[in-house]
């Protein structure tokens, strides 16, 4: 018995009918996934795979700058391993697959489908590592992860997603708390920077940390219905992988110590984060930096066009193409222009161009903007500078809205009543000061559904506040929102 | 209990004393590659992963110039979907991993991890088809696959490996074929091009087609052990799996058709293939193409050479990386030359550039070819081209070696005596003539353990010739190898 896939939506549900609908919509009516017959698990369309490539690829480019190298470790991992150490088994083994039966010979032991890495690639470090002079090991994995999900959404939360999945081992301390805020800023950097997604970084509570770690930090990003998206995590592993699997290294001074670990991963669930910070009603906004197309080209077809109209639009296609720009032109005749533009626009194409018989005499043509829905006509000369001066500015406008979006739904507030207040409806972040008990925590997640997010790097000083719940001395300003 | 993995050999086994040992020492000495706690799955280490990393940009590159894009399926199959073609299912059913638990429920249906994703994709290409506007569809998948094997070796037949797996469909007979044709000319250009592995593109034989496919075609390599490795298969599906799941589309004459299908693949075997197809005693060749490094640099230490030759020596790299050379300048102390010299050759980097205090006096340096040995004083004058031509000198030599190698391992005959007699030993391919009866092909295997590799497109004609071995008038030459 397989799932059934429901038709692809017709019409796209407005944001503010509902949110969660209108995601859907997006993510299946633009092509970018779809449901499979495998309760829970994704098929990523071609068109939200090649927005997965340009991922990969500003991440990858960044993780090879700072010294990174890519390996690829099994994907089946033996349940000893798994069970070895004592948090993370705790936190995994109920949401993991489990691999009973090879060909037609029950396993002797059972096998789990990765849910993350550490024990395995803890196991092989074990070996690999001898003396300091190995270190530090700078390993990064892309790779398929399975956590079995209950509820599942397109990209946010999927029973297997695709992901990447650093692991180092250092020498000291101080160098894995380095590695770990590397990364975290790596993730910021392109978060910000190619997805145009603004985020806060910090550190996460106590009671949110990795299963395993000694202190995880994440970047947090606030999507247009006022829930929080986590898009990154990055993890300070102390020595405790590292004594579970015995990763031990002669020191320079010839005693022998165990490494000092780090993880960190972002995963397609990125892509959700994208369409929901920047979409609107007419559907998905495209950063240009990891728009598949940045600009499509749309020839008005009036009399013999072919002749006239296309090959111009072709020449100049070629242009565009030669200045590194990502060109769609679509010349199919079965589709008005009309079509085509909605079409476009709800697939999230930053740039538009249109090009008819009468610009053609102008020497010029028109560009239409997704995000601000601007025309204007620009003359064909020196063209392809303005095309590409033009996608700049519009990710930098993207970003710049999605900061004023967060300004506006970030509510600072000592008041437990105003706390409580503002998490009703489409929240935002609330910025509270807080005791660092897990109790407040848990009861303030009961009463209101609001989770502590992270407590930020360049959090204000609480000096003299009070715990927005117990009352008692606060000790940071927390950052809480409702999450997906 | 998870399976013990033997220390790392510190010496490489002569090939001519045991080839099997040669190249698991290789594999590991050069850490490409390496077992795992969990039986059949290995661990791709940086070095081999950087391979499969321009493998894949090589082979990504001529995908996309033949229009093809990528997606992602889901990893988990359903029983009741691998079930549905009869032939398929009969071919993977005893070789595939069962999951039968998530988290802790029981499943009400077992899944299967893919061993390939036939029936998953033919179920989305069912709801994505409705029209021959659809259509072709030719998508691509970069993916994991497990195949549960009794025996394994690295690279070669493990478990899981790593491939990308193409699946298409069109609206005609023709078109398929076409498509299966083109993606096999495609796979042999790489081979050829990239990984100077020289293969014959042919026919499968009926019995060593692909479970579900009309036609398989494949490229067979030779390795230096006299031994067949099919690189890559292309599968022509026909109609099969279209009807199995129901892929219909209305024609252009208006009729309800299904769709004719291909499938095709090649995976991280290919780099086993390169180790076979060019190392030697002292370890691995690499062909430049494919080569993490293709020039590895080694200063020579004397006096104070960290401030007169190690400058220079980093704005030689310089040169040679702006000229799209990739370089490891390898500037540490705790190894002398000597010992830089044997573990690069080792990890068969094509070009060793040797650099000391006389040579800068001089204003040379030696380069040293991996695949001759040959060493040449060159000028600095110039050197970046010089080495870039050098490195094309050697992969079209490496090409050429291999071209050698097989002509002079491959027999033609028409008697099957001396067909028993060359397959004892290590025994290239031979070329027969065949009756296309399975029963010949399957005594054949029985009695000299040699398999139908293909059947050559250029296969010469067989007019007048009888069957090696029923006597019976033959249908075509086919080449036969003990295979990998």
């Amino acid at each position: 018995m397989t799932t059934e896939i429901p038709d692809l939506p017709t019409e796209i549900t407005p944001q503010s009918q509902d949110f969660g609908r209108w995601y859907i919509d997006v993510v299946r009516r633009a092509e970018l996934a779809d449901y499979s017959p495998v309760k829970g698990c994704m098929v990523i369309r071609p068109y939200g795979y090649a927005i997965w490539e340009l991922i990969q690829q500003g991440l990858d480019r960044r993780f090879k700058a700072t010294g990174h190298v890519n390996a690829y470790f099994p994907l089946l991992i033996p349940e000893s391993l798994l069970t070895r150490e004592a948090e993370h088994v705790e936190g995994f083994a109920p949401q993991v697959a489990w691999v009973t039966q090879g060909g037609n010979e029950k396993l002797e032991e059972r096998l789990v489908i990765r849910p993350t890495s550490e024990t395995i690639i803890g196991t092989m470090y074990a070996k690999w590592v001898q003396s300091w002079r190995d270190l530090p090991i700078l390993i990064n994995q892309w790779a398929n992860v399975v956590r079995w999900e209950k509820v599942t959404r397109l990209f946010l939360r999927t029973t297997e997603f695709l992901w990447q999945e650093g692991h180092t081992a250092h020498e000291t301390a101080e160098e894995a708390q380095e590695e770990t805020l590397r990364m975290l800023a790596v993730y910021k950097d392109f978060a910000e920077n190619e997805l145009a997604m603004p985020v806060m970084d910090g550190q996460k509570s106590e009671s949110e940390k990795f299963a395993g770690a000694e202190r995880t930090y994440s970047i947090e990003a606030l999507m247009r219905d006022g829930r929080a998206l986590q898009a990154g995590t990055s993890h300070n592993l102390g020595q405790n992988f590292a004594k579970v699997f015995d990763i031990k290294f002669q020191a320079r001074d010839k005693s022998v110590q165990h490494v000092w670990g780090t993880s960190w991963g972002v995963s397609t669930r990125m892509i959700g984060g994208v369409i929901m910070t920047h979409g609107d009603d007419g559907g998905l906004i495209l950063p240009p930096k990891i728009a598949p197309y940045q600009v499509v080209m749309v020839p008005i077809m009036r009399g013999n066009w072919r002749e006239t109209v296309l090959p111009k639009a072709k020449a100049i296609r070629d242009q565009l193409v030669a200045r590194g720009i990502r060109v769609m032109l679509d010349d199919r005749d079965s589709q008005t222009p009309g079509w085509k533009f909605n079409e476009w626009e709800m697939r999230g194409v930053p740039l538009r161009l249109e090009i008819g018989p009468k610009d053609i005499e102008k020497s010029q043509v028109v560009l239409a903007r997704r995000d601000t829905r601007e025309k204007a006509f620009v003359p064909m000369e020196g063209l392809a500078a303005h095309a590409e001066s033009l996608l700049n500015t519009i990710q930098q406008a993207l970003f710049d809205r999605a900061v004023a979006y967060r300004t506006e739904h970030t509510t600072e507030t000592d008041s437990y009543a105003t706390f409580k207040e503002v998490m009703e409806g489409r929240p935002g972040f609330v910025v509270s000061p807080w005791c660092e008990s897990a109790t407040c925590e848990a009861s303030i997640k009961t009463e209101t559904q609001a989770t502590i997010r992270n407590i930020p790097f360049a959090s204000a000083p609480v000096a003299g506040k009070s715990c927005i719940k117990c009352g008692e001395p606060a000790k940071v300003h927390a950052w809480f929102a409702k999450s997906y």
